[in-house]
This record gives structure tokens, C-alpha cells and sequence, in this order.
């Protein structure tokens, strides 16, 4: 697929060759930037980011990897104070305006499909940066990426997805952007937090070996990949669910020296408890490397949408 | 006028030379982008953004055409907030510790007369992004550059400006600025919303056919323009007198069918209910493009004020 | 000392030879900017402003400094109300996280400690901009850099820091920085807000002539510098102690007139009623002058740390 123009909605828009495709232009950046080389593809391009839920992380993420591009940057950090949304303005009327002053939009907000009606609206490319507990496709070629950058291969692996996977676009996306390679999957999660049957039904139904279990230390003994989640405390209606709830799951150094050799721990961060700090300096800890490897994708896929 | 180090402060500054002169940079500049030129005009150059009230459009129109000639940005979102205003710096002090930041510094604030007071205070140029109910200077000159662009002249025409004309400041800029040109003018409002007296007897004291009425339907059977506007939900005291006019004038399919031919439909964003969204796709509506001028005539601005 | 690298964490860290290369540098970046000169010493580099307590005079004059050197920015304005924070991540987490983005961080943060606890962290550099009622050397930097701009040397100067000097960072940091010079001390504060015991023993300790008083009057018929500070608010818990001392000293143009010939007035700003803006006028003030010169010492650091 030619991405030139292209919307990023879904992890599942991209096919295992745009996914390597992306990989290796990734690859090629990291390289150039490592030898202090200056990358000028955007030069006179700017993308506008737009964050009706902020976040630092993933909205930083964009802006460095379009100026490491040479590109510009206009931004609302805080969309949902902003004055036009609190004086009554659509998603659409927003869209179409912010069209007008950049080349690209990223969008992060809190409902499920904003980032499709924003691109039924826009006539430049929306990426989607998170939409509710819907996709996170970014951060899932982030974590593709790293892993293929530290077991070499995804195919073959056996990949954990822990925690509160109800909730976690990241899972959702990641778990669907996995299924363009052979991957064994195990769903660990307490029953509250378990995996949409969508997400499940959609992996069976390609023939995926899918385990939903919610016994940690048994599925660290045959995982490869161990990704862990944070329980979104703001998902929850209810206080004292989210108490019961949100330390179901540590992953400690002990746990891991008892895990299967080599096992790649990752998190999209940020983390509260879920991985203790012991386990940070740990070969096996991959979870501040995903955050580098976040530009480096973001460039390939910027550079891919915008790049002439 | 040599626009160079000027303050940009009320739309009455401009005179039909000075605005046919930044029509016709305005026009080279989005010629040149649109060939896929990257402008440098304003390379090293700093642009200073300082909202007192949060305005995501014409901040990240200012900063895209600044960064759109190759100069760059510093930016205080949401000044109110900042920790100096909130310790209790004046305007003057902020402004003259702003200045040795960049080299302009584009100001809206909630008091009518904030931008003279931060440009006597200042020794660089300041651009009156609007002060409370005051003026908008730079919002006029787009709204008069997408009605030439729009109709090829301005001269000649009927333009009716409609709603809430006494706390709207995009209108009162508009009206000075197009009292350069030979302008029949429509005042539409409900008496409690009508045109401040200053800005009516301006008109008429300079020989300009005004009608003040409260008959949309009738006004748009011979008007070339019509220029909606937003009740201001803000600058009202009582939220019922605010329910009573917030629809008291609505623009739809139906009513631009029955007007004038080829009206031009114009408003400056952000719009609630005064424009229903099945006008979007006719031809006559003008909007979203009238944001896109904006960056033009802005580079166009920038240029004059701080290029070498 | 090679800056090449290096965390900026307190201003003790800068022997004289340091102050005096940073002050030659800034001297020719400022002389170069004066000749319209572009520089571009830090083209492709990414600074990251982290702020934990928002400060538009700080931020902006590090986005200043990097941009007038060709360098990139990517902002965390509001950092305690950002999502990462919100969600519950430490300061080390988002250090390690945000150090993928760019090639220098510059923290702003309330606690005592929080850039050394930063700089622990993180691999790239840290400069501190503020930690709670700590230290701001960057401020240290440009007060030093103001004096020797003004005076045209530093030695042999009488300094009075006056106000509120407990809780006052900037001058727990001038205070050391100016110990690298041979220079005599008043400290003139009421005795709730006197220097903290640490600073005035360093001082002692290191043989400089320490007066502490509480009458300005006196001490401004023989001091050369006065430095007024502003009793800052947001360190009191009890209010009404706060509007006993706000006040405390004021210094007007009729206290000018009988101090010492040519005193040279500073203020860290913003400043409240510290200063009565009769002052202003007078060849004697030179607060707004002190913010002209962060930009051009902060160019120094950045050029020291990141550049090639």
C-alpha cells in the first residue's frame, strides 16, 4: 500500500509488507541519525497535533519525529479547554478548520471512531493517536517494531498480552497488527478485564492459537514477549473495582528469573505498579527502548504520508 | 504605509492601498506554496503567541504562517494561567520580558484595549489578535481577502453582517476595514444585539449606505455577502437572555436558495447552530476556505512587519 | 570544565573560569544576532521543556535561546496535569521516557531535589530551571552575566540581596554563583524570610564579608547592586503571614535618588510591588535587560552542552 495521502485509522489497515516496508525506512532513519547525519525530508511540511486527552508521551513522540524530519509543528496540547470546543464546536467543524494549517493531523480523544469521523471530515491525513479505549495503530507498530529489533524475527514468538486488556487500545491494536505475522498469543487477564470478544473472535477466526488464561507465572514460563498493561483507572465507573483491580497483576524480578530465557518485557508506559523498578535494569526490560523506537516509526510513517 | 516594526492594532489602520498591497503578497505567497515552494522570508525570525483567552484558530494560524515563511514560534497557550499573570504581573511588565523572546508578539486578551497598552509598553511590533469586545484586525483582513478572492472584487457589493453584532469584534473590524471600498452594508440583529452606535455612526458619518433591520430572509434577496456570526455566549451576563438570542438568526439550505444569486456565505468560526451543516457543501459557502486565507494574508502581514 | 554533555544542576558548579568562557559566548552570539547574522550551531538538535510548575519568563527564554540557534523544541508546559503525572508515572519514568525525544531537558519542578533525582535518571542532560525553593542556576548565570554587562566587572562590587531570601531560589543560587567572584554581601531581608543558615554559612566559610540587615535604606547608600525579589506567595501556608511581609520593601524612585551613584537595580521578576514602576525609567533599572541577557547565556549553555 502506498501511504502517500493515506489516513492511519486501525492497526489493521497495514499488511505484513507495509508493516517490513516501514520497518526497514525506521531502520534507515535510526542508522542516519546515530551517524549525526541532518534529515530534511519534511523541510516546509508541518503537522498539527491534537490532543482532546493529553498526552505527553505520544504527543512529543510526533512532534520530535516530524522536526527530526526537518518538518514544523503546530499543536494543541489541551483540546478540550480550547476555546472553540468549549464555545460548541464539532469534531468535524474543528477538523476542517485545523486542515487549513497543516499538512497532517494527529488526533487523540476520548471516543471510539473520533479518529474516523475526523478523516470523513478532513481532506489531509488524520492519524490516529488513541480514540477512546478503540486503536492506538501508532503504538502497536512501535511495539512491532521493537520487537523485531530485539528477538530479530516476530514470527514464531509466543506473545503475552497481561493485564487490563478490556480497556487498552494499545492491546487492541497491537493484538491485531500481530496477526499479520505467525504469533502465538496468550490473553492473561482477571475476568473483569478480559479481552472483547471481538478481538478474540477476530484472532480465532485467522486461525490464531489464542490462551486466555489468568495465571501470570504459569504463561511467563513458555512466553517470549511479556507485554504488561496499566489498569485505566479512568475507564472505571466504579472506585472500588478499580482498587480490586489494579495490582491483579506485578511483574516482579523474581518473577522474571523464573520466566523462559530471553524473555522481552515490554509496557506502553506510563507504568504505576505493574512492573517493579527492580526489574528496570534488567537485559530483558525493553519498555524506555519502545519509547525511542516510537520515533523512529513515527518518522518512517510521517515521512511515508507527507514525504514528496 | 510601510508596514515595517508596525503595531497591527485596529482594522482602521489600513488604508485601500495598504490592503490591496497585502491582497497582492497574500496572493504570491499561497501562489508559491501551492507550487510546492518553501518560503524563507522570516528565517531566524521569532513569533511570540500570548493568549489571555485560548483561541486554538488564530493562534495556529499565526504560528503556521510563520513557520510556513521559515521563522519559528514561541507560544503561552493559555496566558491567564501562566505562573507570572497568576503572581501578578501586569500586562506591560509581561509584555516588555516577552519582547526580548522574539521578534513580534501577537496578543489576544479579554480587555478591549490590551494591544495598545501592550504596544506602548513594547518596543517590538504587537498584533491585536483580538482584545475582548474591541477589535480583530487580522480576522478582517481575511474575511475582506476571501470575498475578493470569492467575488474578484469588493467593490459594489452588499455584504450583511448578521447576529450578534454588539459583542462580536470580528464585525466591527470588518465593517471599518471594508469601509476602504465602496460597501452597501446590511446591520442584521435583534435590537438587543445591534451594532454599537461608534461603529454605525462611522459608517454613516463616511457617506456609507447602511440598513439596519431585523429581516434576514428579506436582506439576503439582494446581499452579495452575508456574514454570519456566533451569539457570544460569553460576554453575557444572563444565561436566559443568552437562550432566548443564541438562534435567533439560522442559516440554512433553504434560505440560500431563496436569496441572491451567488451569495457568498462567510463566518468566522467557531459556528454552533447559526449555519446548519447542509450548507457546507454548496458552492456559496466560504468558511473553512476563509480560515485558509487566513494564513495567507497573515504571511503577507508577517512579511511586511518583520521581513528584511 | 567541558559543559559537553553535562547536567546543569546547581549554580556551585561553575568555577570562574566556567561563568567567564559562558559570558565570552554569550558576548558573541549576542554581537552576532545584532548583525542580523542566522546561526545555526544547534540545526537538528531537540531540546524538551518540562514544567512542572508553569513558567512562561523560563520557558520561553530557553525556546528562545535554542530556536535563535537554529534548534528544535518539543514543550510540556503543564506537566502536573499531564497525562503521564495524572496517571500516577514518577518523575525518573518520565525523565527516561522524554530523554527519547530529545537531546536536553530542561525541568522545572516544585520539589527541593527533583533535577538532581532527574538527572539520576536520565542519560541526556538535565538543566535545571527551578526545583521548589532550591536552586534556578540558569538565573544565577544571567544575573551574573547582567552585572558584569552593566558594570563591566563583577569584582570589588558590594551586592544586596534583599526580600524574601528564605524562599527565594534565585538568590540561594546568585548567592553561590557570585562567590566565584571577590564581592561583598548584604543581605537584607525581615527575619521570617532570612537567608537560609546553609548559604550564609557558605559564604562566611569561604571568607566573604556577609552583612545581614533588615534596613535597606542604609544598605543602598553603599551597596553597587540591589537585588529586589519578590516574597513569593506560593511558599506560604499561612496567608495572612504573607500579607504581613509582602510589602516589607519597596523600593521607589526616591530611594534610588539617595543611594549610592549609579546602583544598578535587579529583579529576578515578575515583580508585584517590589518595585514601583516609577523606577522603570531610570538608567539605573535593569530588570528588563536581565531577560534580554538569559536568552543570550542560555544560547551559551545550550551551544556548550549539545553542540558539536
Amino acid at each position: 500500500m502506498d501511504l502517500k495521502g493515506k489516513d492511519i485509522l486501525t492497526a489493521a489497515q497495514f499488511s505484513r509488507e507495509d508493516i517490513e516496508h516501514l520497518f526497514a525506512i525506521a531502520d534507515d532513519f535510526s542508522a542516519r541519525l546515530q551517524k549525526g547525519e541532518r534529515l530534511r525530508r519534511l523541510d516546509g511540511k508541518l503537522l498539527a497535533t491534537v490532543f482532546y486527552e493529553p498526552s505527553t508521551r505520544t504527543r512529543l513522540s510526533f512532534e520530535s519525529a516530524m522536526q527530526r524530519l526537518g518538518g514544523g509543528v503546530v499543536s494543541v496540547a489541551e483540546a478540550k479547554t480550547a476555546s472553540s470546543v468549549a464555545k460548541g464546536e464539532t469534531l468535524a467543524d474543528t477538523v476542517r478548520t485545523i486542515e487549513n494549517y497543516a499538512d497532517a493531523i494527529v488526533l487523540r480523544h476520548s471516543e471510539v471512531g473520533a479518529a474516523q469521523a475526523a478523516a470523513d471530515a478532513a481532506s489531509v491525513p488524520i492519524l490516529n493517536a488513541g480514540d477512546g479505549a478503540g486503536e492506538h495503530p501508532t503504538q502497536a507498530l512501535l511495539d512491532l517494531y521493537t520487537i523485531r529489533a530485539q528477538k530479530g524475527r516476530i514470527d514464531g514468538l509466543r506473545v503475552a498480552l497481561v493485564g487490563d486488556l478490556k480497556n487498552g487500545r494499545t492491546v487492541h491494536s497491537l493484538a491485531r497488527a500481530l496477526s499479520q505475522f505467525k504469533v502465538d498469543f496468550s490473553f492473561v487477564a482477571p475476568a473483569a478485564l478480559a479481552m472483547p470478544a471481538e478481538v478474540s473472535d477476530y484472532m480465532r477466526a485467522r486461525d490464531f492459537a489464542v490462551e486466555e488464561t489468568n495465571d501470570l507465572a504459569r504463561t511467563l514460563t513458555k512466553a517470549d514477549v511479556v507485554y504488561m498493561t496499566r489498569v485505566q483507572k479512568e475507564r472505571f465507573a466504579d472506585p472500588k473495582q478499580y482498587d480490586k483491580l489494579k495490582n491483579f497483576y506485578i511483574l516482579n524480578r523474581d518473577l522474571v528469573s523464573r520466566a523462559k530465557d530471553n524473555l522481552l518485557v515490554m509496557h506502553p508506559l506510563p507504568r504505576v505498579d505493574e512492573i517493579t523498578t527492580d526489574v528496570d535494569s534488567l537485559p530483558n526490560a525493553a519498555y524506555f527502548r519502545q519509547a525511542r523506537n516510537g520515533v523512529f516509526i513515527r518518522m518512517a510513517l510521517l515521512a511515508e504520508i507527507l514525504g514528496g
